[in-house]
């Protein structure tokens, strides 16, 4: 058998996923004995505009691996195969080791333009080296917690169960996207390695091709309860509101099946919402629960229990597995200091924050935010909270600091009920919320 | 040292990653001893309107890793664990394997709604465990494909080169990324890891993290330059025609220098690239090239190059990595046939198309493509070439069938110069390249 390419990226290559520059960069650095210390900001600049804001996650993650990153053998040698390395080099690669300080906000904040999700300060040959990683699997974590999150609100409690796992980006999208979802606070998934790996409650209903393959639909609906008692039945395969009546039916013919719900996945879902419950509720069956799929996203959603539905969970895929509205963030890692001094690159119309920071939401007697102050990381501010941690001191992670899955998505449930409604809209547009720099980021920036 | 979740996935667990259901699905057919032959089928129902045609790729690919697909010891405790399959059929799972047949298109194969990208045929319970995996396989690499051949298109010969690793959604997209990349067309990319297992040049310019580091524009440029024989400039960090100057400079004060290229990644690319140009020029230095880069897609690029921007290459990350404006396409895999009988779901207003099938492309005297014709696999059709191949037979890959990398570039290249002009366009809409039934499949398609 040939050899096909692997799928993983093993630990000792891990090193090697980053942009080429990054290396080179690092042996320029490395040439002309550059070791002061930088610090790079990770922030974005903008909200993508359909979200309101973005529920940083996958840094704390991200943070922790970074921290034990090395060049194994295999690495340096395909390193030392392209030619475009010195052995000296190497050799330091080979001995390269991350011994700086990693800043995170804990997992599950949600975050606005120009706040740093991580803050990272070291001898620039090696916090330049984390830029490119720790970019990508920041930004996938984040985009998909940020749909998610959107996608539970939309839900207003109801179960809210990831069925994507099929059309997302490939294989660490789908099982690293199960953990953003835990964060954001669904209720399951489909994806068993996903969910096993990531400790979310594995749901699973039937296919159309179940049903399709055995000689009726009565046949494959008996079958399947009968092997799995509390099931959900898929009733669209040929005619949703005939495919309720067979379950009825069939509970009625077989006293000792238990079926949980059924699940509709075409069609006017809250027309045959209604007539579903309505045909269970008059056999007496209002146990039988309605799930409903088939594109689903937070809008979609909102409207269906808008008008009533008689829904109790969702499925959701496609639209969540990508992010479909808003794919990508405009995540930089931004060069901010070095060797004691501000930097900043020359933007036009854009702000580039100078030195380590700190962000301060700041919130009312009661609780609520009122707003977030971005300042100097050693600027002294009277109110509010500041949320950038230090997970990473001297190459070391702070266990401790780690946040628990269930303390991501308990954070994220606490800290969106304090925000204002707006915040919280769906619609596109930016919200009220005031984001303002501190007196002393304020003044250097104008400097600068 | 705390555990961390593992980043790859290992072959060992790779059939974990699947939906819950293929699972129960499969232990139900195993428990009602249903052991028909199915044949699935995988296809998209509709285009993105974003797009003209799908680039299907990372079906060979994926037919060659779902005939390997096996329960290992790990995967099989791990099922255990959940409580949801006996024994007897955790035992029968140990021995499974693929023993059917797959029918894929080459990769780089132009494709259009309701083709299938690949058929596969085997008893039930082995041709249902394959949906989950293949359709996320099959999906990453043609959705980037699709949008990166877009790219390629716009840039009418001048080389494209993959910047867009850090924000692609994890790190098996950004390293099987490259893979479709490279069929695409693309000419290198910046993602090491990428590029060396998938067979791309690796190129590489500098961050402006580099030169903000030097006390000047100027001192970055010299070292790196000294460095790098050869290399690309990052001009833009604080104006860019000073930048452009200070390169000038440069090359008069230190003649041994070589610059291969300036980049400019920020700005109105246009203006600055024919201001640069000049400047170069003037100087008498036409051999130093112009690199653009900066959140650039497909109709950027084509509007540049229409005003006459003087750019020699691209750069292109962000857009092309998430295919942000389509960065999912409704991909199904459905069964269309079990036990020798045709089998299909009712989709009120969607075509389901039943039977095992071939795709003919037709073509004119002049080897231009005139239609495509979708057929039963065993009908004869007398014009056309028969798009689908067996790639595994009874469970054997077919190692001849499966395209070399620059065999699914080649046929890319060659099969978009045979298609309408139309169906080349970038702007939103369909073409009206035709497919067509066959009357086979036409009369069927009626019946069921």
């Amino acid at each position: 058998m040939s050899e096909l390419p692997p799928l993983q990226v093993d630990e000792d290559e891990l090193a090697l996923l980053t942009d080429l520059y990054q290396l080179t960069m690092t042996q320029a650095y490395w040439k002309e004995a550059m070791d002061g210390v930088a610090t790079f900001s990770l922030f974005f600049r903008r909200l993508p505009s359909e979200r309101r804001f973005m529920l940083a996650c996958g840094q704390q993650h991200a943070a922790a691996r970074l921290s034990r990153l090395h060049f194994g053998d295999t690495a340096l040698s395909r390193l030392a195969d392209t030619g475009l390395f010195e052995a000296g080099f190497l050799d330091w690669l080979a001995n390269w080791r991350f011994e700086g300080d990693i800043w995170t906000l804990p997992e599950g904040t949600p975050v606005f333009a120009n706040e740093p999700l991580m803050e990272v300060e070291a001898p620039i040959a090696q916090a330049q080296l984390l830029e490119s990683l720790a970019m990508n699997l920041v930004q996938l974590e984040t985009v998909l917690a940020s749909k998610a999150v959107r996608i539970v609100m939309a839900a207003r409690g109801r179960p809210v169960v990831d069925f994507g796992m099929r059309r997302m980006h490939g294989t660490d999208a789908a099982v690293r996207g199960v953990r953003a979802y835990r964060a954001a606070g669904l209720s399951g998934t489909s994806n068993v390695l996903g969910g096993l790996r990531h400790d979310l409650a594995l749901n699973g209903t039937m296919a159309h091709s179940y049903v399709l393959a055995h000689d009726s639909e009565r046949e494959a609906f008996l079958a399947f309860a009968r092997h799995y008692p509390g099931t959900t039945l898929l009733v669209d395969t040929h005619d949703t509101l005939e495919g309720v009546q067979k379950v009825i039916e069939l509970l009625r013919e077989e006293p000792a099946l238990a079926v949980k719900a059924i699940r509709l996945d075409s069609g006017d879902l809250g027309e045959l919402a209604r007539g579903s419950r309505r045909l269970l509720d008059d056999a007496g069956h209002d146990e039988v629960q309605i799930v409903a799929s088939s594109g689903l996203d937070e809008t979609q959603i909102e409207a269906l229990l808008e008008a009533g539905a008689p829904i109790d969970a969702f499925g959701v895929g496609t639209q969540m597995g990508v992010s479909a509205d808003a794919p990508v963030i405009d995540l930089s890692y931004k060069l901010v200091a070095y060797a004691g001094e501000p930097r900043v690159k020359h933007s036009p119309g854009k702000i580039n924050l100078p030195c380590p920071k700190q962000v301060y939401r700041r919130r009312d007697d009661q609780g609520r935010y009122l707003g977030d102050v971005i300042a100097l990381r050693d600027e002294p501010i009277a109110a509010g909270e500041p949320l950038l941690c230090p997970l990473v001191k001297a190459g070391r992670l702070i266990e401790a600091e780690m946040a628990r899955a269930d303390e991501a998505r308990e954070r994220v449930a606490d800290a969106l009920s304090r925000f204002p409604a707006d915040v919280r809209r769906f619609a596109p547009g930016k919200s009220d919320y005031p984001i303002t720099l501190s007196p002393g980021l304020e003044r250097l920036q104008s400097r600068t």
